[in-house]
């Protein structure tokens, strides 16, 4: 068997998330047809985790195996074609070793989350970012994202629907870029629980809203209490960045 | 009478252009009719210029004149919401006096046009960005942009449509910003003539993939011959970023 890692861009508006499901296109099972036309194999892609129905890709990673092998530059180009028109696009593939695992193999999951701070409506990118018409204080975020970096309990900062076994998660670094009106958050840690980038982002906007005080950031963590966080954040705000093995 | 002035900015992928026609929607007539709806008052705007069907705008500018007045922010967040659901959005409106022109008191016009170079097709921006798939030699491109700043005669760098008397424009700024994948080509001059940028863009495209050298600029200006020009850009890639008066 030939193994194959796969990284993937692609506009999480049109599907029904990562994941394979009854109820609508989901990206693994487009790319797992378009594999099917490439090789006439029958595979199952394995990617870094799931991703919600609206969040986006900028570098998803997958992998899969098939019985014959096929270059690397025919397996970008060919699903890429049998992709077509689909909004998820193969950006590089490359040949790896039996032990490699998209999933239990990833060392650092790196997201991003976009806002447009306007009283203006949006024109362009209405599906690939959160636009937020009241002026948020920026001083008063950037004041509360520390808060969030290391390891700590995050039940607060989890959907209801969360399956992990632990809350316990460690925040490599967390950051705002900040530039006219736009807002670029960025994140970083080995694994996430469910929903807790945007839950975190949604709580720091009520921050930036004067709603939560910066300092409080510390009780509600403490909390482990979801309804004392803030609401989650949009779905189409948020980007898979890039994994690190 | 109220003389307004307002910042446009919209996603042109959806209009025959700004100016009003009778084949489709125009932002001209568009803008026009939330004027009417905001204020009963039947008027024409005058743009700072036209922008061809796909070119769109961050900063267009417009003014009209209204027999009763309106104040500044209603003037934006009213026609924002006649204006909803389509991609045009007033981004700051005020008032100017009477003998502000959109068109004519312009000093200078900037203009922007986005490339993205890579080999996996696009999922984001497809209409908002050209993409290309030869890998560009960047360098060569930097070395022929400055044969088109300052003042020369452009007749190999307009469309045959073009109905301005005179050819000689001047070019006051023009450079190339480049990030991993993107290019952003960035112009400026007190008026263009028609389709110069796009054909500008096009023909140094044509130097990026090795097929014209960038010291032969200087002859295909010369030669005033839109045949030795390379072809026009697509009109996707295009922003009318700002105006000076």
């Amino acid at each position: 068997m030939y193994k194959y890692k796969i990284i993937i861009e692609y506009d999480g508006s049109e599907f029904v998330g990562w994941q394979k499901q009854e109820n609508g296109n989901s990206i693994q099972e487009s790319i797992e047809k378009a594999i099917y036309k490439l090789s006439n194999e029958n595979v199952n892609v394995f990617g870094s985790g799931r991703t919600d129905s609206g969040v986006h890709a900028r570098g998803q990673v997958a992998h899969f195996e098939l019985k014959k092998e096929i270059s690397i530059d025919k397996i970008r180009d060919g699903l890429n074609q049998h992709l077509r028109p689909l909004p998820i696009s193969i950006l590089e593939s490359k040949k790896v070793n039996n032990d490699f695992h998209a999933r239990f193999s990833a060392k650092l999951r790196f997201y991003e989350y976009l806002i447009i701070n306007r009283r203006s409506p949006l024109t362009f990118n209405k599906k690939q970012v959160w636009c937020i018409f009241k002026k948020l204080d920026i001083i008063k975020i950037k004041e509360a994202i520390p808060y969030f970096i290391g390891k700590h309990d995050f039940n607060a900062f989890r959907s209801i629907d969360c399956q992990s076994s632990s809350s316990i998660k460690t925040i490599n670094n967390f950051s705002l870029e900040h530039n006219e009106e736009l807002l670029k958050f960025s994140i970083s840690a080995k694994s996430f629980l469910h929903s807790q980038v945007r839950i975190i982002v949604g709580t720091l906007i009520e921050v930036g809203k004067g709603k939560i005080p910066p300092e409080e950031i510390l009780k509600i963590i403490e909390s482990k209490d979801r309804s004392k966080a803030g609401a989650t954040a949009p779905a189409h705000g948020l980007y898979l960045l890039k994994i690190d093995y």
